[in-house]
């Protein structure tokens, strides 16, 4: 009772009560807790989780042979196939970062992001081995051969092409199993000393520059997969179909939340309804994660590739784009829950989340679907999210109306974008992670995406949200996907301009009845000024990722002349 | 291309990417997301989230006037009453660390911990003011009545006879709600800098010597509040009664659990199977917690105080003592779910589980109760379980049979105990953190307690797991609550002494013949010389968290003198 010191603080961290917070982990425990479990299912092959952990021991081991660890950088070039989600543990548990490589990539790009990221070895999908090739080609020209060749892999994958395999080994690739083979399925891999050591190097698509790799570290990608679980309540055991791309963001981080759940992982090379509502009648999945255009498309497949109704809820997460509120609802009437998100590879993907309210519960689906079109609250391991004024940081009022820039701080924020300070000085000035999205916040403190920075279109001084003009024109019943973007207008600066895609069944033969019928049903839809001034027809060009390529549109639109002065 | 700097992990972390974690931003994210529903029910009082945190950030503020925040404790003396559940958020949020008292120990303990961890304030409800009265005057005749007087609290329940709360007032404590209305329910708390922050200090019930500080961290109780979340399936919303006392490891870190997932906390002043059945049928309770002495109360209540078949499936962790494999199977013929976790106040609550398998599913229920009995696998948020021999720290094989020390490593275990250097290197020693309690390791990898260190009970050289032959003891019919401890004996050296307390429907009239029924019953269900020599009829002395106190039982055994040579 005599003692004076204040000390319920000072205890220091020792070995047993302090260790860098992994993911990797999470594979251990999968492993030891439900060894016989189902990992990962593709085709005919599966795997369970005790063979699952081996083979990323392979590969960590194998890995270290060759000399990539700390400090490495490994490349992997692959849809979503076994080998895709076993790099995500292997790579880090040899203490490298993986880079996972956008496969609709062209051969520039990826040679440029595997020089900058300075790959010490690529392991590549038989499809996509002559893309690696050309890449290769492309850095030995460049650098009349002074670079390091990096050591080559070749994934084999029973639906493709056997020829290829054939041909990659004949150019002296080392065949992904035989490769895990050199390794020690019992390699005591070594969880990392700091969990700020960096996991994974993601480059964005870089619609108007370089790419920029965006490095996410040990720290962010734990607390990420359980707050995945936790905000979606996935639970235990969860059956997740691979829909988003293991290559976008590290598919979200699901890679390791579906370790920590001891959950099952569905394989798919190509998405397609079909295969979705297959995976859904037999496999039992439970959960998957999609953009809006993967949305769009199974909501708009045929009857018969369908099956319906759904045999158990499907949860659904979206992100990527914002969808739009009559793709949630149709989603929601085929009996699928959507739960929408948003984020950025920056952010470890989903970084908001529109977490529904009991009382949305009784309102009819179409206000439902506009109240959950919304970006939402801040995720559960984000710990700040504003909407601020960029001129003085303040945040902007409540009214649902102030347009400002989304901002982002906390651990689920990247660790900064390699070689690339004045990039990083841009995106973290003044405490904050910039998104360089513009949204608004409602009364209930739920934020809403208004555009991308650059998207937004300024007509006669107003600002015109691309985004509220394509969900207006949604509700057209021959349009199955618009985007809008600015168009140079001579009387107004800029004036909104439609690229469309119609539905299969439309009768497309009279294209301007269509345009004159599209435009007057936005004069009735929303303000004048809103409505576009031109319309398109057309696929529309897209990312990887399946976002519409906005910039690619606007160079079109340029192209297309100023909008003429209206003789009205 | 020509960059040759490895700087893949060489980016600082900065004001945007990094946030000391802590479980009191979850507090903050309910109170947005979900303002209107209910945080708290107790009897006719509620609160909704956003008042929850109103009223925290009131606490804090009215602490940090007064001037306890960083560095102080504040001690809190309560049953589960909302004041209590405000205290783990406000308290923190102060910056001071909250010290949940257990209201079943006497004047004299509270005294020593009141003093050791020079508690600045203490709210206490006002049933328990005169035993904080008593507590303090102990520390004032100790101190010659040099000690600094910490800021007294009462808290009022509608519950209690007013004419408590009148005297708690009458001696100068501060009425809780007033005490509330002198802070700011805008206080702009903050988070610590450092998420090794102290958030907690909870004393051990010190069975054997003082009483040890447990020093709790920011960083433990957040990963601890997802985990329980992720390994319980415990969503969003969940409806949560809190049978645990929240003075007990913090109720195993469940008050932060229910912010994160912004459930509803049913408050319960006093745990009895009525109202626990009550709560289930007319709060749409989801979840509980309890330790095996309260599910045995449950499943032995009288048919009237039930509420059977259950409205929902009930989940119901337990801890705190090794349930026999009779009360878990019980318990699932009830409907209840229960899961079996458990951990000391030293690893923030639960630190294994005992994960379910689908293969289980389809054995008979004394074999699922039998496999559920055991503690299973680590927890996810520790890094670290294993089974050692402490005389050179090696595992010992997965055989279920070689006993060694259970010992843990990771986020989920404490700073340290307070003030005790000594107690800190043995509980640290070579890395982990000691438990002191003895099991196995089954072939299957999941780990069984066969008892604490100093429970085991050596006779004739062999060693006697207590718990073991409690487990059979339990399936005698006559027998409600039984606990085996060594009693000196003039062959063996020791042999097993059970104290019985049988079922009320029981004719107890003739004792003798019923200790022979036992000591029979045991004979034909284990090997001999586990059997109890000795057997005791009555009461069962318990520690405030319900364990029963086999310290003071091996002290009445021992009083008993030893066992007599035996005749035979």
């Amino acid at each position: 009772m005599g003692v004076v010191e204040r000390d319920i603080d000072d205890l220091p961290k020792n070995p047993a009560n302090y260790t860098a917070l992994t993911p990797l982990g999470f594979l251990e425990r999968a492993a030891l807790v439900h060894p016989t479990r189902k990992s990962l299912i593709h085709g005919s092959v599966s795997y369970t989780w005790q063979q699952t952990y081996r083979r990323c021991r392979q590969m960590a081991s194998a890995l270290t042979k060759r000399g990539v660890t700390f400090g490495s950088t490994a490349a992997v070039i692959a849809p979503n196939i076994p080998a895709m989600y076993e790099a995500h543990f292997g790579v880090p548990m040899s203490g490298a970062a993986l880079n996972a490589v956008n496969i609709r990539l062209n051969a520039q790009t990826i040679a440029f992001l595997l020089g900058h990221s300075q790959a010490a070895l690529i392991m590549v999908d038989q499809e996509f081995f002559s893309l690696a090739e050309e890449a290769l080609k492309i850095m030995a020209d460049e650098t009349k051969g002074k670079f390091k060749h990096p050591i080559l892999i070749v994934i084999a994958d029973e639906n493709c092409d056997p020829k290829l395999l054939k041909y990659a080994l004949g150019k002296g690739a080392i065949e992904y199993e035989n490769f895990l083979e050199t390794g020690d399925p019992y390699f005591p891999w070594k969880r990392p000393e700091d969990e700020w050591h960096s996991i994974t190097l993601g480059y964005t698509s870089g619609t108007t520059a370089s790419p920029k790799g965006v490095v996410l570290h040990h720290r962010g990608a734990y607390l990420m997969a359980l707050s995945n679980a936790v905000v979606w309540g996935m639970n235990e055991g969860a059956v997740y179909l691979w829909t988003l791309p293991m290559f976008h963001c590290n598919g979200w981080c699901f890679t390791w939340s579906l370790a920590a759940l001891c959950g099952t992982n569905i394989c798919l090379r190509q998405v397609t309804a079909k295969a979705v509502y297959s995976a859904i009648a037999n496999l039992g999945v439970t959960h998957f994660c999609a953009a809006p255009v993967v949305l769009n498309t199974i909501i708009n497949s045929p009857k018969n590739e369908t099956i319906l109704p759904l045999p158990r809820v499907i949860h659904v997460m979206t992100a990527g784009a914002a969808p739009s509120p009559s793709i949630l609802s149709a989603m929601s009437q085929q009996g699928f829950k959507v739960t929408h998100t948003y984020g950025l590879s920056e952010t470890y993907g989903p970084s908001t989340i529109c977490a529904w309210k009991p009382e949305w519960d009784s309102l009819p689906p179409e206000a439902q679907a506009r109240l959950n079109a919304r970006q939402g609250v801040r995720y559960l391991a984000l710990e700040g999210l504003d909407i601020v004024n960029t001129q003085n940081m303040k945040p902007v009022p409540s009214d649902g109306k102030t347009v400002g820039e989304i901002v982002f701080k906390g651990n689920a924020v990247m660790k900064g974008y390699l070689k690339n300070p004045k990039a990083n000085e841009e995106a973290f000035s003044n405490g904050w992670f910039h998104s360089g999205d513009l949204g608004v916040k409602h009364p209930d403190g739920y934020i809403e995406i208004k555009d991308r920075s650059k998207d937004i279109i300024i007509s006669g001084g107003e600002n015109i949200s691309s985004v509220e003009v394509e969900n207006v024109l949604y509700q057209h019943s021959a349009i199955f996907e618009v985007s809008v973007v600015a168009r140079p207008d001579e009387q107004w600066g800029e004036s909104p301009c439609a690229f469309v895609m119609l539905k299969p069944n439309v009768d497309a033969s009279d294209k301007v009845h269509l345009a004159e019928d599209i435009m007057k049903f936005s004069s009735s839809k929303m303000p004048k000024y809103w409505g576009p001034k031109s319309v398109v027809f057309g696929q529309l060009p897209k990312t990887a990722t399946g976002k519409i390529q906005k910039n690619l549109l606007r160079a079109k639109a340029k192209e297309m002349g100023p909008v003429k002065k209206s003789r009205l």
